[in-house]
C-alpha cells in the first residue's frame, strides 16, 4: 500500500470509504478477540503440567536439609527455591529474597516500605513533600498504577532502543531529592521490548542522584524470556547489582523477578534481590507481614526446574509456541502498514509485547474502533503515567494468548482500525 | 504437692533445693524440645496429603465456568474457595475476598490501607498525629507486632473467659477518636483459649465508637479448630457481621480465616470477608498491589474440602491428635503445680494454646530456666503488647508440635522451672 499521506484527497477518501466497509463486514461477523494482556496461552501452560504433580507424597515435602515445607517459617525462602531465582536474577542465591506467586506485589510492597520507613535509615519517603519517580515511556501500566495510587509523582522519560534516554534521567536525578526511583524492564522491555545496553545500565548504576535513597527498580519480568536461541546469547543485560557494585552504588538497586511467564501465571514464584543490607532491612520489616510464603510451590518449582539448562529447554519450548506468533505480527503489519507512512512498530527479539506508533491523535479511535469490531486490546494510553499519551499514538500489541488464527483475523481488524483513525486525521 | 506459700522457709529451701538438682538432671541430659509455637505435627499435616496431587493433569486445572486457573486474574479468588472460605469465616461467598497462604498477611495490608486511604472515605490514619488499638491480653504476639511496626500505640485490657473486659473496651473506645480498631480472636482465642459470649459480641457491634472508622480485626484464626465434637456443637460464637449488621454498625467488622491449621500452614489459602463497601473498597486498592492469588492452591483447597461434612470430618482427625496432647498438658500441670498456689491456667476446648500465669515476677525466670535445661517456651512477654507483661507471670504453652512423649519430658522440666522461679520468689 502506498503513503498514505501521499495520496490525493480523493484517493485518501476512496480507501477511507473503502476501510469503513471493510469494518463493517468485521463488526457484522460478531467476533471476540482478546490481544490486551500479556497472558501466556493454554499451550505455554501445558509446558508445565509435570509441576502439578512433582509433589506427590508426604516424603516429598521435604526439602534440603530436611525441612518440611508444609509447616510454618523460612520467610525468605528455601534454598533450592533461592538458588532457582538467583538465576533468573543474576544474583547470588544468597541475595535472594523468595516470596509468593507476584512480583507485582513485590514490587508494590518494595515502595510501600520506602514510604513507611525509608531506606537503610533515610527519612521515609512518606513524610516528604513529594516524591517522584521516572518513568520510561513507553512503559509498564501496573507500574505506573502502583505510583498512582500511592502519590507519587511519575516524571515521563524517553524509552530508546538501548533504554531510556539516559541524559533526561541523569538529569531528573541529579537536581532533584525528590526523585526517589525508576522503573526499569532492561530485557525485552515491555511494551518495546528494547534491551538495555550496558553503558545504560552503567550510567544507571553510576549517576549522580540528589536523593541518597535514590532506588533502580529492575524488573527483570522477561529475564530468559527470549523467542530463539540467538537472543539469548547476544541480547544479554549487564547485571545491575554488578554494575552498582563497580560504581559504589551497592544498595541502589531492587531487581526482581518470577516464573510467572515460564511455569503457571497466578500460581508461579516471584523473588527479589538485592544488597545485604537492602536484604536484611527488607526481612526484618516483612517479618510483621508473613511467617512465611508457599515453601511446597517453591519447592515445586525448585524440582520442575533444578538447572540453567532445564531452564533453557522449558524457556526453548516456549519460544517455539510464541515465535509464530511474533512473527505473524511483524508479517502481518509489514503487509498491512509497511509503506503507509502512518505507524511504526518494534520487533522485538523476546518478552510479551510489540509496541505501535500509529499518527499522532490516532490511538484512541483505532483501540475503540478495534473494539466496535471485537478486538479489544490494551487501553490507548495505558502505556504512559496516568494512562494520558500525550500525542494519543502508542499501542500495546500483545500476541501471545491469542490462538494462531485468531491473531491472524485480529491482526487484519487492527490494520484496518490504524488505516481507518489514519484517514480520519490525514482528511 | 502442698501449697507452696504455707510452708516454712526450710521447707521451701529444702524443695528449691532438691528442684534445682532436678533441674541440673535435665540440663545434663543434653534435651531440644520446642514448645515455643502454634505449630501442627507432622501427623497432622499428613492429613493433607491428598491435598498434593488432587490436581494432576492440565484439565484439572480448570475452576467453575471453565476458568483456567492457571494463568493470571481473579483478584478476589475463584468461587469454588469463596465457598470454602466462607464456611470458615461465618459468611457469605459474595462477601469473602481470597488470597494467598497466611490471613497475617492480610491483616497487615488491611491496616495498611487504612493508615494510606483510610476507611471508605476517612481521613487516612498516617495523616491523624496518633492511632491506637485496643489490644485484649493476653494476646497473640504477631497481632501486636504489626502494631507495633506501623507506630500504633497499644491499649491492653483484660481478657475473661467470655471474651475482652467490655467495660473497658467501651470506654477507650468511646472517649478517644484516635482509637481505631480492636484485636480479637474470638474463638479458642491465642492464648488463652477463651470464647466470645453472645454478650461480648453484640456489645463489641453496637458499642459507641468516637471514631467513625473503628474496625474489629475479627482474626478467626481457630474457627474449627475444636479439640471435640461437643465443643463444635456448644463452643458457638455469634458472627460479628450478623451483630454490627442488627446494630447498624455493617462496616465495622474485618473477619480474617486460613486453612493453615487445617491442611498446610506453608501453603494454605486465606482470606478476608466484610461488608460490600468495605470488600469493593479493598478489591479497588489491592488491584495496584496484585492481580491474583494462587488460584490452582485454591482449587486444590476446594477439591479437598468439598462441603462442611468434608471439613468437618477432617477436622476430627486433627482433634484425634490433638486431644491426647491438650489432656496430657492438664494432667501434667494439675499434678504438679494444682495444689502450690502458685499457678492457674486455662483448659480450652479448642485452639492451639494453654495460658499459663504463674506467680507475679516469674514468667521470665521460667523461661530462662526451661530454655538452659533444653526447652524452649515462647518468650516471656510475647503475650503482651510491646512484650512486656507487667506482672511477668503469663506464659503460652503452645503443645501442639512436639509428639506426645517429648511433650510429657518437656513438661516435666516446664514444671520443675516454674517451681524454682515460685520458690525464689517466695523466699
Amino acid at each position: 500500500m502506498a503513503d498514505l499521506s501521499a495520496l490525493s484527497p480523493e484517493q485518501r477518501a476512496a480507501e477511507l470509504a473503502h476501510q469503513r466497509e471493510v469494518h463493517t463486514e468485521f463488526k457484522a461477523a460478531g467476533l471476540t478477540l482478546d490481544m490486551s494482556r500479556g497472558k501466556p496461552c493454554a499451550q505455554q501452560l501445558d509446558l508445565s503440567t509435570p509441576l502439578l504433580s512433582i509433589l506427590q507424597s508426604a516424603d516429598d515435602c521435604f526439602g534440603e536439609g530436611g525441612l518440611d515445607c508444609r509447616n510454618y517459617g523460612v520467610i525468605d525462602g528455601i534454598p533450592e527455591a533461592k538458588r532457582l531465582m538467583a538465576m533468573l536474577l543474576d544474583a547470588e542465591p544468597d541475595d535472594v529474597f523468595v516470596f509468593g506467586n507476584a512480583s507485582l506485589t513485590i514490587m508494590h510492597d518494595a515502595i510501600a516500605r520506602c514510604l513507611d520507613y525509608g531506606c537503610l535509615g533515610s527519612t521515609p519517603w512518606s513524610q516528604l513533600p513529594r516524591v517522584k519517580f521516572i518513568c520510561p515511556v513507553p512503559g509498564y501500566d501496573r507500574h505506573f498504577a502502583i505510583l498512582e495510587q500511592f502519590g507519587i509523582e511519575m516524571l515521563p522519560v524517553p524509552m530508546r532502543a538501548d533504554g531510556p534516554d539516559m541524559d533526561a534521567v541523569e538529569q531528573l536525578a541529579a537536581e532533584d531529592a525528590h526523585v526517589k526511583g525508576i522503573w526499569c524492564v532492561p530485557r525485552f522491555s515491555n511494551p518495546s521490548g528494547a534491551v538495555y545496553s550496558d553503558a545504560v545500565v552503567r550510567r544507571l548504576a553510576s549517576m549522580s542522584c540528589a536523593a541518597d535513597d535514590f532506588r533502580i527498580f529492575w524488573d527483570n519480568a522477561y529475564c530468559v524470556h527470549d523467542l530463539d536461541d540467538a537472543a539469548a546469547e547476544e541480547e544479554r543485560v549487564l547485571d545491575i547489582g554488578i554494575a552498582c557494585r563497580e560504581a559504589g552504588t551497592p544498595d541502589r538497586y531492587l531487581k526482581f523477578a518470577s516464573t510467572s511467564k515460564i511455569t503457571f501465571p497466578g500460581a508461579g514464584v516471584a523473588a527479589m534481590a538485592c544488597s545485604a543490607a537492602n536484604l536484611a532491612e527488607a526481612k526484618r520489616l516483612c517479618g510483621a507481614q508473613m511467617i512465611g510464603h508457599d515453601k511446597l510451590n517453591q519447592l515445586r518449582h525448585a524440582r520442575f526446574l533444578p538447572d540453567a539448562a532445564a531452564l533453557r529447554e522449558h524457556m526453548r519450548a516456549h519460544a517455539a509456541i510464541l515465535r509464530p506468533k511474533f512473527e505473524l505480527v511483524q508479517r502481518k503489519l509489514r503487509e498491512g502498514l509497511g509503506d503507509t507512512g502512518i505507524a511504526s512498530w518494534t520487533d522485538p527479539r523476546g518478552g510479551y509485547f510489540v509496541s505501535f506508533d500509529g499518527l499522532p491523535g490516532t490511538a484512541a479511535r483505532t483501540v475503540a474502533l478495534a473494539k466496535d469490531a471485537g478486538v479489544v486490546l490494551t487501553g490507548a494510553g495505558a502505556t504512559w503515567p496516568y494512562g494520558r499519551d500525550p500525542e494519543d499514538r502508542n499501542i500495546r500489541i500483545a500476541p501471545t494468548m491469542p490462538p494462531l488464527a485468531d491473531l491472524d483475523l485480529a491482526l487484519d481488524i487492527f490494520i484496518c482500525c490504524a488505516k481507518i483513525a489514519a484517514l480520519e486525521t490525514l482528511r
